[in-house]
């Protein structure tokens, strides 16, 4: 049998050999009672491992699209009832109210799932091959034995599975963020901490100020809520807060959001100063802060600064977290903090959106994650991610034209490029891409894309020194395309 | 060492312990040096296992509270910064903006998460002694092996995991609704499926149509987004579709929301001429349809009738669905179906509310459930729950006063008991629980809560019939009281 095999293909082998099976079966060119090979056969033949095959024959049996018979082999069923393939609809007889639905807001398109598999992205978060993936597997297993059925069950409305909260508000206080278990809401991941703050306090119309350039998923967040953005640009210490009070005074905006720490993705610190004269304006305005603090303990050098959050005399600062960066993307688990009314009013927003976090997920990262272990897995990732920023720096000397400047980054995973005179990132990908090697363009950042064509964003923390060096090296190749 | 335990809570006793000890070292009565009982010593004084004295152990010392001594003990640390206790915040001293937090949607505050041990609740889903832990613990351990770091990764911004998608969309053509799984739409439960489709299609003083009663946290939802609720009374065949023509003229709806099966909470299944008429109404007077299907595979009687969503030509209804009920409640994976210019915007939606469902339990989830494993897993809760729903009837028959009536359901969990003339649920609720049983109350169920007071839900599906007989026993007693 040939089957085609797709391997840079982010479906399972064996999901691909099932889906060949299912496919060749309903359309009738296996008929009932065909013999399919043995998996030894199938797996020699496709070039898999016998339990690839194994997966699939197993999948497809307990479905009752195969069977066994005892000693001779594996066996098409009879037919079974339509699985429901159907022509698509054509789009001019969409329901009138579909033809309503308009998008007025933009979202860039995501990029491309699959890169060709040799590409070098310096996009995402950490580098997933860091990940304790061991570790986390037996903690799994402790939740399973020590909580049992308690961690599959809904585990009540409420703020998030207490022992958590508790241990997300010790790892505050370790940072010097003095708070209460009872001021900590679990959220699926941070992004769903800015969706809720955005839902508890502003509607649409309302003016939200934010750093420009900023992280590019708040501004997707806020256009969809259909809020207008103001950008008050970031230098070398963070926001720009003397631009502030004329804004505040003229658009009244009724958010700000701020990511004080190893800015995304400028990379840049706001100093206590301007942490200071931003409280005091916002006291002054009365317009509350988010303060997104997504990466502020992948510090490489100098000392931390106090988050805006522990300057709050209280209830000003609404601040958010995240384990996504630190631990594992896939687990989906951030945090708010917040006190003061409108912590009821972002709980209940929470039921009413999804009910709860996965419980079992909650239960895993609070057994897994101790401060004393936070702590560690944090200064492993610092050692790491350093190593992998200066040599992003070295290999920036080495490879790419003068014209690129960038300031460095004292933590975090970005380096923020800014082209030579003249070129721009919309025109620099495809070439890169062409060379093997993306990165995240400029425009995804900037409330008016056009701002952001002189940027490029690159992770460094995603790929090895090698693998960097060599991605570096395409990129210059791109950029003398361009 | 007294420290005080409390079995029935839901932090586990080695997190009470640590506690304890965590606040006597901050308090001073534990001060530095101190040497702390033997594991086996406080085990055994506490009585409980030497495991959950070590746990604790354990926690404090990777956080630094206490230190062993090789072949010595355990000791108190030398002091540690201060873990941010602080007091609370006057009110009086909020920011300005948190005191115009005006809360203008009244959420009923949820149950009491602990209720007295020894309660009978006739509440929540499945029954979670029912769930099939270690198959379940197994798959977990098998995605690890498989798949891998993969897992834990964001798994990139899509619609869900594909081979998820491609399971949900044969278990849907196995229930007769065809869908291509480029339709369907993983999310964080159906709430989420719920929330996505209101924040789409709706705005603040929208109307939207909903049976009534309905399932609560749809009504929680809708206030909370500030909609106009519309309700359409159910009888034994569903909602009564003859009262829509004029209300659909009048108020001009976006929405239409309906529990089609086992509707939550009357238990009563739309008839299938009913089904068409709605469908042709809705086309009439282009309002998209909602169709919750929360719980249609868990039938214990009759034939089963084609979704709403299989007699939709295309376009017209958006169908969602959920495992929760089924399998696992903690894992806060639902899904949802919609073709047409709809769909991508769910999906943008999506992104910009949490990036994506977790990555890790999707996986699980696809590599747990098969079709035929799904199938098997139904037939067993439904030989389960039929028996109880049946208990649940012969126990109201023997305990509860003639005047309760209610309709027999067909399937799902909840029994919907209309209440004796002049009693209301909210004054039969304490006496209830003072008895120890507690029910939902027909005041969550209705736009109205007023309308609700004659009735109360009941699920059948979370206790064995011993325990059934035993808690309406008890709510028989209550009746009396009352």
């Amino acid at each position: 049998m040939r089957i085609p095999l797709d391997i840079s293909n982010e479906i399972p082998l064996y999901r691909q050999i099932e889906n060949w099976f299912r496919t060749n079966i309903q359309s009738g060119s296996l008929p009932a009672e065909t013999k399919l090979p043995s998996t030894r056969e199938l797996a020699n033949e496709l070039g898999v491992s016998r339990i690839t095959v194994k997966n699939a024959y197993t999948n497809l049996e307990s479905d009752g699209v195969v069977y066994t018979r005892e000693g001779s082999g594996t066996y098409v069923s009879p037919p079974i009832p339509d699985l429901g393939v159907r022509p698509p609809i054509q789009p001019a007889t969409w329901p009138l109210w579909q033809m309503e639905v308009e998008d007025d807001y933009a979202i860039e398109p995501a990029p491309p799932y699959l890169s060709p598999s040799d590409t070098i992205a310096f996009i995402g978060v950490g580098d997933p091959r860091e990940f304790p993936l061991k570790e986390f597997a037996r903690t799994v297993r402790e939740v399973f034995d020590h909580d049992g059925i308690e961690a599959l069950e809904y585990g009540g409305l409420h703020a998030g599975y207490p022992p958590l909260r508790e241990t997300i508000a010790h790892i505050l206080a370790s940072q010097g963020i003095a708070a209460r278990p009872g001021e900590v809401l679990v959220t699926g991941g941070s992004q769903q901490a800015l969706a809720l703050v955005c839902q508890a306090l502003l509607k649409p119309g309302d003016t939200v100020l934010v750093e420009k350039p900023t992280y590019n998923f708040a501004l997707e967040l806020f256009r969809s809520l259909k809020l207008k953005i103001t950008g008050i640009p970031v230098d070398s210490q963070g926001m720009q807060v003397e631009y502030l009070e004329p804004v505040l005074q003229k658009q009244h905006p009724r958010l700000i959001y701020t990511i004080p720490v190893f800015q995304n993705p400028s990379g840049m610190c706001m100093s206590i100063s301007r942490r200071r004269q931003l409280l005091e304006l916002a006291a002054r305005y009365n317009v509350p802060i988010l303060e997104d603090d997504f990466v502020s303990d992948l510090r490489y050098e100098g000392r931390s600064l106090p988050a805006i959050k522990s300057l709050d005399p209280g209830g000003q600062v609404i601040y958010t977290g995240t384990f996504s960066k630190m631990l594992m993307p896939g687990l989906r688990i951030g945090y708010l903090l917040a006190d003061g009314p409108i912590f009821d009013r972002l709980l209940r927003l929470k039921w009413v959106q999804d009910l709860a976090t996965s419980n079992l997920m909650q239960h895993v990262l609070d057994t897994y994650v101790t401060v004393g272990r936070y702590q560690s897995h944090v200064r492993r990732s610092t050692r790491l991610y350093r190593k992998r920023r200066d040599a992003m720096q070295m290999a920036i000397r080495r490879y790419l034209p003068a014209g690129v400047t960038y300031a460095v980054p004292h933590g975090g995973l970005f380096l923020w490029l800014r082209l030579p005179e003249g070129m721009t990132c919309t025109e620099l990908l495809p070439k890169a891409m062409h060379q093997g090697v993306e990165f995240s363009p400029g425009t995804r950042y900037f409330p008016d894309p056009d701002e952001g064509l002189p940027f490029i964003r690159l992770n460094f923390a995603t790929h090895t020194p090698e693998e960097i060096d060599e991605g570096i090296r395409r990129l210059g190749k791109a950029m003398r395309d361009a």
